[in-house]
């Protein structure tokens, strides 16, 4: 942990090397990771996430949002004109956090009793 | 995402019956997860997690390993008296994220280019 290869890498990085820090330091937040949930279940507008039982505030919604797209993980597609509206989907980057989630929801089936996977949803049900 | 079961479960759960809400409720903060990366490489007490290159503040990490502990997925023994201080390890359930922090390590080397995964600390030379 104290080597001199971190030390020439904290140089280069902020702070640390470490691909867990790194990664975290893009999606490392309970948000984030719930607003990625709902884009692999098949949420893709503003309206399908925010009807999410965990009644995620709107302005922390469109700033992960944001934060999602500057970081290549999310890209987005307007769909209506006037006033503009999008659509997110997850890129390759973002889609690659799949086993991150699965891994979190077999610790939480594990071990928070009750709980239950939610299911895909039909994006053309949704309209 | 809106049918009775999850309606049902929503009035037993504070929010939401999802496994990956329910575990991130616990351990979804990257500082939280930091401390547990910190466990699991060995790290045991208040000054090794401190040396880490994050630089986690003191009063942050001290709200994360009571936390932690009143969870259950961190127990703690005093190595010392006057003043008592203490060593942390990482319970069984603690020890069951491993399969989490593995995805967001694969991912960070994947995806963050030029990190590098920290070696596990000997806690005998620490001292």
């Amino acid at each position: 942990m104290t080597g001199g290869a971190e030390a020439r890498d904290d140089a280069i990085f902020k702070r640390s090397s470490c691909p867990i820090t790194n990664g975290l330091n893009i999606f490392g937040d309970k948000w984030t990771l719930l607003v990625i949930r709902d884009l692999m279940l098949g949420k893709c507008r503003y309206a399908d996430f925010i009807s999410s039982p965990e009644n995620i505030a709107s302005n922390i919604l469109a700033d992960r949002l944001k934060r999602l797209e500057a970081a290549g993980l999310v890209s987005r597609q307007a769909y209506q004109q006037k006033p503009v509206r999008y659509e997110y989907v997850l890129t390759e980057k973002g889609n690659d956090l799949k086993p991150i989630l699965e891994a979190i929801s077999r610790w939480g089936r594990r071990h928070c009793p009750g709980t239950d996977v939610f299911r895909p949803v039909d994006r053309f049900k949704l309209r």
